[in-house]
């Protein structure tokens, strides 16, 4: 059996997330939708992240099963010519079969965007948080510093969490402007995965 | 008469291009509208340049004459509450009598974005041109290079144009990929505006 690994990218403005509902787009509704008329089979995509509604991504992994012979890059440019347009496949490449998108995952990268202006912004209406006013980013970076290293999230959990154990590990926390967007401010929070 | 200058901010995804057509919307048209609602009379807006449909920007100059005394915020916020999403006004301040967006202009800044990979990104599809594979760089940076100082562009110049001189000045272009985005290819070009 095929393990194929993917590298997806997304608009999320007018998708439900990434995890498939019964009713709304999805992200991985869409991906298995496209992998089943493109394999003729059913098939169930793992993601590594289950981001909410309205979030982008630029490298979400994925992966999925199939017995089928099609190449990776007909895969590819197969899915990508079904997806809609808010949906890309940066890559497919083969994977091991004790792959799995969320439990190898080795580090992952969150970016936050706030727009602090007065006024609303068309170019960024659906990419950052509207905070009307500047931000003090010292202290916002102080604040980071509390964050870093290993801490127990239990207190964020959500009810039905199925991971092992609530403690998880930030690296990085970098706070900015973006070159050239003066008043969208970047939080960029990075974390890599030690295996217990 | 009070002349008003705005710095205008728009996604023209959606949008005809800057000027006012009979048939569909437009960033002049939506400018017109929206004071004449704010204003309670009829009014003219004039930009720096009539961007074509699907373009962006993030500082376009335009301004209105009016003998209306709503402070300025007024005028900024106002327009902000009924103009479409896809527009905004950054910047509203009282001009001299004798500004013009266009002629008194001393520079523009245009910027082009190529997405110079094999597959569509979602994140691009309204903000590049997509161009499936890399470019030469260097042979486009050599190229620009012929394109700086004055020229006359006459070639260039449509049927109608009113401009009263053809030569035109290129002060710089810069040629390379977006920070954090090394797919994304953006030419920045600049000139600066003398009197002749």
């Amino acid at each position: 059996m095929r393990h194929i690994r993917l590298l997806v990218e997304y608009d999320g403005t007018g998708l439900c997330g990434w995890q498939r509902q019964a009713n709304g787009p999805t992200v991985q509704g869409h991906l298995e939708a496209a992998l089943a008329q493109l394999l003729a089979h059913e098939v169930t995509v793992t993601g590594a992240s289950r981001t909410d509604a309205g979030v982008h991504a630029s490298g979400q992994v994925a992966s999925f099963r199939t017995e089928r012979t099609i190449p990776l890059h007909g895969i590819r440019r197969g899915l990508n010519s079904m997806l809609p347009a808010a949906i890309a496949v940066a890559e497919a490449a083969e994977a091991a079969d004790d792959f799995h998108p969320r439990f190898s995952a080795t580090g992952k990268h969150y970016r936050y965007l706030l727009l602090t202006r007065a006024d609303r912004s068309p170019r960024w209406r659906d990419r950052a948080w509207h905070h009307r006013g500047p931000l003090a980013l010292d202290a916002i970076r102080e604040a980071a510093g509390a964050l870093l290293g290993e801490h127990d999230f239990s207190a964020f959990r959500a009810a039905g969490c199925t991971a092992t154990r609530p403690v998880r590990r930030i690296d990085q926390i970098d706070v900015g402007a973006l070159a050239g967007e003066p008043s969208v401010v970047a939080l960029d929070v990075r974390g890599k995965i030690t295996v217990p």
